[in-house]
């Protein structure tokens, strides 16, 4: 890192910035036009934290936008080549938004509070603006806003015990992907087993600014025998686990198809949403390239800053859109977009690196 | 600046990026999810620089969003309360784009390039989501995409000099907020009298990336005798220029008249477009609040990541959302949104810094 971030009201701060901030953090990004933490020790040191013990994560970024009205249900379905018939009351449902080409928007969780009302948790880019354009465009009968609404996740192999410690042991039955609405102090928030690692944990949606710091402070005071710490999403143990990010990994260029999110598409979808003439038309032709796990050989790379093209020969055969050098698996880890006839586990290309040609090999899983 | 940016191909790199990190830069920002330059030298050194010389700004961050096929005109003309049909064909339109309540999604510029197609250079949010929601929403015959075109920016007193020796003496005849297509080497650019500064210059919309390392050199090696140097917005200068920032000084809680933008608006709309209502009965019922250029007393004061509360004696009655303290005019300026009653020349409010509580003066106009 070799460039500071200027910070401006446009980059908007979230309610638990100044944890963050007496927390030490030491970078920055933006996701969705707001301060995301990146690296509070150093990205090894808080990846090595994030596996052995618990850490909260100001991950306000993920803003909600709600849908709110006599049309909301109608207007979700249109969004979503998933079948949204079959979401369970207490579900948390991942759920690609498709544009007219079938491209990515965005892949939000979304939540169903009622009938005429929903949650969407977001990616990085502006879903609000499509789904008011579309509502406006469309003429239904909804209002489409964000909520004073910050997702705060604690994350790690302790989350479920210091979770335990402040909302009580009923959190331990929440399943996975679910969530319930839990008491705290004199208000309650909706706790959902989810968020963005593989070492186990929940997000809390704080509803309200203001109980924002209160929150995180309760958490802090539980947990400090746990070596509790304020951590944020971790670019190696994401990459070793197969997070795929959006803006990183899949951009409005990509269908649900190549990212791997076939299974998320009824079989014989009967509900009509945009893009569903073009991801079919795409089924029927075949998929020309998809998301792979990608292990680099070679000494430790620096987190890819931009696409690192992959080759057979001199053939460019896709890119390498992440990828960080893995202490655990001693080795670099890699995601990328690789085209049809080059994608099958044990393939052999070539990635053109800041650092020079590299040997690269299509693995047949992550890193779990 | 206390904190590191840590980029990944979210955080897309431009055209320019290689000359503008061959050039030096300290600080980004990040804007419409791409990497903006935001201090060189330091902020108060290419502040001087700027008003005296000329820089070359990376300002690809001004996104462009094509408008392309038999509704693109139609579609244009939802957008914006400004009436289209006054446009020239060399004309440079500032278009107030509005949401269905009258709040600003963005403050673009938008070009005709022909009747059947438009290119609208956009402010800090996902405009691209509103139009396509939009088009889709409402089955419009158009195509609405990012196309590969990157603003880079000439600014300052020298800037028609450089520009002339590149693109011939054709440049100086252009008039302000006019666009003309020049040639260069064996393609052409549309060059505009424009750009976010007071200094005076020019906007080259560069077409195909590729172009846009041959037109940076090629600016470097024609100024050298002049001290062309890698520059960017200046908060310092931008500021008492009174030029407002989107997302800034104006969010989607804003309305076009708040912003002072109602010359944009027909006295008597004849056309329709997305917010006419909201925006009349705004206008029957009187403005609540209104953006001000204010004077804030006492020494230097960092520049504002957050809007600052503005009272007389403890009555909130607005924010300041931009401040910074100006070396030429020897006060902290600042943009703010005055509540009705309290935006009159010579107001005397009080403003809640991070450096405690100071006097702040409503001012007659901006530091020009």
């Amino acid at each position: 890192m070799n460039h500071y971030i200027a910070i401006s009201r446009r980059l908007r701060q979230t309610p638990f910035t100044a944890g963050v901030e007496a927390a030490g953090v030491k970078a920055y990004t933006v996701y969705n036009r707001m301060l995301l933490p990146a690296v509070f020790d150093t990205m090894e040191e808080d990846y090595r934290h994030l596996k052995t013990h618990v850490q909260v994560w100001d991950v306000a970024v993920e803003r909600q936008v709600e849908l709110n009205g006599p049309d909301a249900t109608r207007l979700m379905q249109m969004l979503t080549p998933r079948d949204l018939s079959q979401i369970k009351a207490d579900q948390c449902f991942y759920v690609p938004i498709t544009d007219e080409n079938g491209g990515m928007l965005n892949d939000p969780v979304a939540l169903q509070l009622s009938d005429t009302r929903w949650w969407i948790s977001i990616a990085d880019s502006d879903l609000l603006f499509w789904i008011k354009g579309l509502a406006q465009g469309a003429g239904l009968d909804v209002a489409v806003f964000e909520p004073d609404v910050s997702p705060l996740a604690v994350q790690g192999p302790k989350a479920e015990t210091l979770m335990a410690r402040l909302f009580g042991e009923e959190v331990r039955k929440i399943g996975f992907f679910r969530y319930r609405r839990m008491a705290f102090g004199d208000t309650s928030f909706i706790v959902a087993r989810s968020g963005y690692s593989r070492q186990g944990g929940f997000e809390i949606y704080v509803e309200d600014s203001a109980h924002g710091m209160p929150l995180w402070d309760a958490l802090f005071e539980a947990g400090a025998d746990l070596d509790v710490r304020a951590g944020c999403p971790n670019l190696i143990e994401r990459i070793e686990g197969g997070l795929l990010s959006y803006g990183n990994d899949m951009t409005l260029e990509n269908t649900p198809l190549e990212c791997g999110l076939g299974k998320f598409m009824g079989k014989n979808a009967d509900h009509d949403f945009v893009g569903r003439t073009a991801l079919e038309t795409e089924k029927t032709n075949g998929i020309a390239r998809q998301i792979r796990p990608i292990a680099v050989s070679g000494a430790a790379l620096a987190p890819a800053r931009a696409p690192w093209p992959l080759f057979v020969g001199e053939q460019p055969v896709g890119q390498i859109t992440s990828a960080v050098w893995s202490p655990d698996f001693q080795t670099n880890v890699a995601i990328g977009m690789v085209d049809a006839g080059h994608w099958d586990a044990g393939t052999q290309l070539h990635v053109k690196t800041p650092d020079g040609l590299r040997a690269a090999t299509i693995q047949a899983q992550f890193w779990l």
